[in-house]
């Protein structure tokens, strides 16, 4: 028996219960023409089109809906300039509890209006880890609200996994599943779900070049925390967890890793062939396949596209 | 009985069954952001995820594959600066014959891009019209190809109906459905399926204020030709036709505008709240729901979304 902490199969089949009033069950799209030019047959599992645009609402939604009557009615709390953010602000606002959301002060506005729309309570901070940290911890002190980590947290990855979790049910012969790596909160989450749901799907992670903490801890086999990342895959600079980190170590195949230009014509590439707006941090996966980083030749792949937030004023090809 | 020339029920049915193995039968998305905001429930046909990026491969495909061995094996020919072109070289290559595409010389270069990505032979011609009729007939005598006009076809128009045909079949309670009116072909195709295969859908088409010549005809129900059209709805700046226009005058329910502004607001929210990459052509419809030109409270609505060719170098809000 492993001694790793993690959620067990029932957590993640009671998250997947919990949370379906409240997420989408996305499509997984195809395309002949992508599976044609990469030799193998692609599945994509469209979290892109999940409800605040990212799987976050899985373990938002996870997260809120666990919490007991007394815990919930003093609020949650994070911090992230991303897409956890919003998911969690929905997330609350479906449960009628406050969420209070740390962001750092040179956040884009879209993600801000994107909390704001979900009646999210923002406070700033400096854009440092520290001062998200330590205000956060204001925060929690004087509202008492409970915190709820975008990814180091076991109702998180139970979430997250549930993306997985579909993709296997509806298509059980996966050989490989391919997920984005940031904080391996949608990682940990796969892999689990491929160990406790699949015949005997590999799960490899893909990373930016340039966010490669994550890939530098795999292959150390110890903590490599992510400095100064500088990719334009904005879900993917953070660093592991202490619960995700021995999860990966566990159950993840290899960790593979990308240049800032593969992922810029990967992403632009599933626009123009597939007609769906995927955001950097999705293209990662797709990447790699373009630039032969993994073996799929002949075999079904799955791929998270993980979200579908981007800037419409900011693309990288402009 | 009615006089008016049209594919019967039988031709659709027909056109559906012989491009079936050619085309994909695309989603129809739902959106519970849009159809909030614009209080009703929209179901989307997802035809920018349709083979070439465009409904326009089931007309072209149905033309093509509807030519006896003989005519076929002397190719098809047609002029085209959009997806017609793109459509009519892919579907003349599955039946291993040629396409002789004629291309106004400004033509951009995705569009050029995509003919040559799929065999088609093009002849490039002045940006007039008369100089591209001169042209294909000139192409059609010296290589005896089959003339497949882009709308004005009864071929072509009974295989654009088997967009509204499929979502009819997945969506039989429609109370309206809406259609960007071009040259014709998807709208008179829409509208016949519509007559044929639904309780009671009303059809009602959209159209750009600046290339309202649909719009005009339809109100003195005469022809009237467009004449300098200026929209970014690069599909929808062409004529109607001798055969789609009596269809729509007999089957469509009424004809609406919408400014340059309000197409490109829609385009930009379908791509922001749905994720995916439609066309401006296609935004004209949801740009006419936004503008209250259309009441749809309470009831279900079918969008025909009609492409997803853009060119991501030259978007409208940039």
């Amino acid at each position: 028996m492993s001694s790793t902490i993690k959620p067990a199969k029932t957590d993640i089949l009671s998250a997947a219960l919990r949370i379906r009033p409240h997420i989408h069950r996305t499509p997984v799209l195809t395309s002949e023409n992508l599976s044609n030019l990469l030799g193998c047959t692609l599945y994509f599992k469209c979290e892109n089109m999940q409800k605040a645009g990212a799987f976050k609402s899985r373990g938002a939604c996870n997260a809120v809906f666990s919490l007991d009557d007394e815990s919930a009615k003093r609020g949650v709390a994070t911090h992230s300039s991303g897409n956890h953010a919003a998911a969690l602000a929905r997330a609350a606002a479906l449960r009628g509890i406050d969420a209070h959301i740390v962001m750092p002060s040179n956040s884009s506005k879209v993600k801000i209006a994107a909390v704001q729309s979900y009646g999210g309570k923002i406070t700033y901070c400096e854009p440092n880890l520290a001062s998200r940290e330590s205000t956060v911890a204001k925060v929690i002190a004087d509202t008492g609200a409970v915190e709820i980590h975008p990814y180091n947290d076991l109702r998180i990855i139970a979430g997250q996994a549930t993306a997985a979790l579909e993709m296997i049910e509806d298509h059980p012969d996966l050989y490989i599943i391919l997920s984005p790596i940031g904080g391996g909160g949608l990682l940990s989450g796969t892999a689990l779900s491929a160990f406790y749901f699949s015949e005997n799907a590999k799960v490899i992670a893909t990373e930016p070049e340039q966010a490669n903490d994550a890939y530098q801890s795999f292959q150390q086999k110890k903590f490599v925390p992510s400095v100064n990342p500088n990719t334009i895959a904005d879900g993917l600079r953070t660093s592991l967890g202490s619960f995700t980190f021995p999860i990966i170590l566990e159950h993840v195949s290899d960790i593979v890793t990308v240049t800032e230009a593969e992922i810029a014509v990967a992403m632009r590439l599933v626009w123009e062939r597939m007609k769906i707006i995927i955001e950097p941090s999705s293209a990662v996966p797709v990447a790699a396949l373009l630039a032969k980083k993994v073996d799929v030749m002949g075999k079904n792949v799955g791929i998270i596209l993980s979200g579908g937030n981007v800037d419409l004023d900011e693309l990288p090809w402009n």
